[in-house]
């Protein structure tokens, strides 16, 4: 094997937890032009059968200039860019919040992400620490399309690096109603319920009700790693199966963003006119999903809010549950004790709490 | 679980055997814009060369205004939107007819679908009846596409309903040459087979001809689902292994129709010059495709015709059938005598009769 | 089975040796509109995430018109072209040179390519040849957007047909400095490193260096059938088991082309500024690749050079080897002896000696 000491080493080995840096901005790598082949792709991979991504003339009448790409894939392409940066040495990926869908991404648009770390702290063992950062997408005209935080606990390399001041953002246990980015010119006034076949308006929706979606999407390593690589997310756990023998899973995991758009694609059945998200409030990856597990999903209706000035459109929080390898409305419960401690229920892969915009039922 | 009696049922269990009425037309939901991403797909899915499809230049050549999709794919979207409201609850798809391609269907059209219920004869049993269906779809000019008539048999759900009146609608063994869709536009009189490949014309096919297309394909699970899904099929039996694991099948089936895109594209092998499709006439899934199937299949010609003032294109009705497991030229016939029965043989996996048209030799 | 013996055959059985003539011009069928279908679909077959196929912007900061389709994706689809004519009755394909990359293909473009018997030479058992090719795509406004040379093995079909004269023309060992092809129109003078996240340049990496590039990719059967497909080469051993099962893989194989773009994809970590492809020096499929292979990579600097006039950009001559089944790292040598004997190494799948544009320092 031919070294060369005077070249400079090739392998980026990421970011350690003591290369960050509070206030630090971080440009991701890999700006990325998503075309009519991921919208369609996306549909093969989910089954997603949304109507604002579905049909260019149903999004035009709603008021948008042409077919937005989904949410979901926009937010997985977008999340995957702070991949190399942020996460490739993390021990886990502890959470995220604040999640704002705030512009829609058209077809043909190209998205660039960057991050600003806003939150240290190192765990007292010394060996990690855990990094809080804001990443923002924006588009070709620099407009912001996604903003999100999340947060994760990397190793340190140098274990003699000081611990950095300990600096813990606050964030929102939710995205309030007044914070919801609502477009202004989306308009359902007239919304048609023929392109979605859903009856079910803003009205039609109870805190506190529970949808157990009927069906579930067997999804084998072949569909993950193609999602995977779609999003250019380069976390190997994902694609890597040689690698992962050795880990504790024996196998490659599914992306969990990617169960996200799973459940979603399946929440349709009952949420037909749930027409777009414009936030994830947080979520968990309660357990890992594998290939050929079969996912289902139920959703619990949190809250539900209108705003002033928009008669033709409200806001449904949503707790979104996926569950593998078992029905959704076999299950009660996310959780189970075991010696009086709570824990999720080993089928549940998903719990996520998130906001969509609807209809309201015209006058 | 949460109940919440005041909030109406999400979950829609679409129409059973006494729902459907004589004469009702059913608007089916989701509309689809079909991209270049739905094109390649199809492509990678099935092994496609058509040239129609595959080539621009070639497309506006032969007089189209641009690339048209596969006819297939374009009748899968279109009958996929039917599911939900059709043959959600279908003991068994029974059959198809008249199936007419009507205008072709470029990059960029979305296409909507409607059925007008066209006869229903409740069983004898009192438990289910047929229901006769004749479904259109439309691109966003509101042309229609596509035309195919199809009847399924559908559960009663309240056994004390009424059954309805008789109605059986007359339908056409095959669609006559005078019904024949022939584009005005379409001019095959310059036809170039380099762009095929083939050197045969219309005048080269004889009635009862056989042609064994060599070529067989594997198909896995995950590229019938990841058909399904791009087709918006939502039919669970095709995507949902759990629900199928307790089924006679002990796992998922593959889309019927999708069989026929594949041995569609095997058939370029010996019918490079088939342009289009005309006309489906009818057409028998004799058998289960599963997973891992390797798909083989030959063509018989039934029958030539030409059309007055087409001196550029002629049609050829053809049989195509589909084997599954061995290849084509090894198997004589497509049935089996068993104790003076006769049955299709176990391999054989799909029994279809269509038209396309085909260039006539230059003068 | 019905035989007709009026009408001709209709199954092409190819090109044997004996059909093969000097200076002979084969126009290969089936001509291929590339759309932003194929680029999605490449990226998520292969996580290739080389900055130019994937975002428009970034392509047009360049100086490129638009984005280019990935060099490889060109590639394997002008060279599907060719198999029905050259390689379908190959006993082998024994390798290719002075592959040129001539033309950007962009997205919309359409793709045909056209063969030239360059030289003849029949082995001395009388029952096959080798048989040289030179083949050619251009692209709608007939510009030759790729060239090169390739030979086969092919079958004698009449053994008594008269041998050729042996004609075997002189191949350049590689694609040297002077004859590559450097696009006018790009500019890689203030190349923007934040746009691929490598930081090194031309001058940064050293003649016999090796970088081993850490991550692996995992490929299953439906992965490669798709990309085959998608390439529409019709090899069978690519995509029909049950045909496979009886040969000496006992499965299908691997289309060796797309291993290339695997280990194209892999070598972004390390290699993020090499821009595009100028050419493919040579190349060897040293071993089978077969469905739930995992794939890693190294490359080894073999060459750099620069070029009069233009001070943004040189080129390195690159040689990539392709690993199965472990990691690069953990491989010293691709080769192994036995009783003095020397072959790859069984683990080896491509060694691949390919030159790529990359920018310079700036001053």
């Amino acid at each position: 094997m031919t070294s060369n000491p005077t070249s400079p080493v090739k392998i980026q080995t990421g970011n350690f937890f003591e290369d960050f840096v509070l206030g630090q901005v971080l440009q991701h790598a890999t700006p990325r032009t998503i075309g009519e082949g991921e919208v369609a792709l996306y549909i093969a991979l989910t089954g997603a059968r949304q109507v604002l991504h579905s049909s260019e003339p149903a999004a035009q009448s709603l008021g948008y200039k042409s077919r937005p790409i989904d949410d979901l894939l926009a937010f997985h392409i977008a999340f995957g860019k702070t991949v190399p940066d942020i996460s490739v040495n993390a021990v886990a990926n502890l959470g995220y919040a604040d999640v704002q869908f705030l512009h829609p991404v058209y077809i043909g648009d190209t998205l660039r992400t960057s991050s600003n770390v806003i939150g240290l702290k190192q765990n007292s063992n010394g060996k990690s620490g855990v990094v809080y950062v804001r990443s923002v997408a924006v588009n070709q005209l620099l407009q912001p399309v996604l903003s999100w935080v999340r947060w994760v606990m990397v190793h340190k390399n140098d274990l003699d690096a000081p611990a950095p001041e300990t600096v813990v953002p606050e964030l929102p246990e939710f995205v309030p109603a007044k914070a919801l980015p609502v477009p202004s010119f989306l308009n359902a006034r007239k919304f048609d319920t023929t392109l979605t076949g859903g009856a079910n308006f803003w009205e039609d929706y109870a805190v506190g009700e529970r949808i157990n979606h009927p069906a579930g999407i067997t999804i084998s390593d072949t569909d993950h790693t193609l999602a995977t690589k779609l999003y250019q997310n380069n976390a190997r756990l994902h694609f890597d199966d040689l690698m992962m023998k050795s880990s504790n899973f024996g196998r490659r995991l599914m992306y969990g963003g990617h169960v996200i758009s799973i459940c979603r694609a399946l929440s349709h059945d009952g949420l037909e006119n749930a027409l777009t998200i414009a936030a994830i409030n947080g979520g968990t990856h309660c357990n890992p999903t594998l290939g050929d597990d079969t996912i289902y999903t139920w959703t619990e209706v949190l809250d539900k809010w209108t705003f002033d000035n928009r008669l033709d459109l409200g806001a449904l929080r949503l707790r979104m549950v996926g569950v593998k390898n078992q029905p959704a409305d076999s299950l009660s419960s996310t959780y189970v004790e075991n010696d009086g401690k709570k824990t999720y229920h080993p089928n549940v892969v998903l719990d996520l709490d998130y906001t969509v915009l609807i209809p309201r039922k015209p006058l």
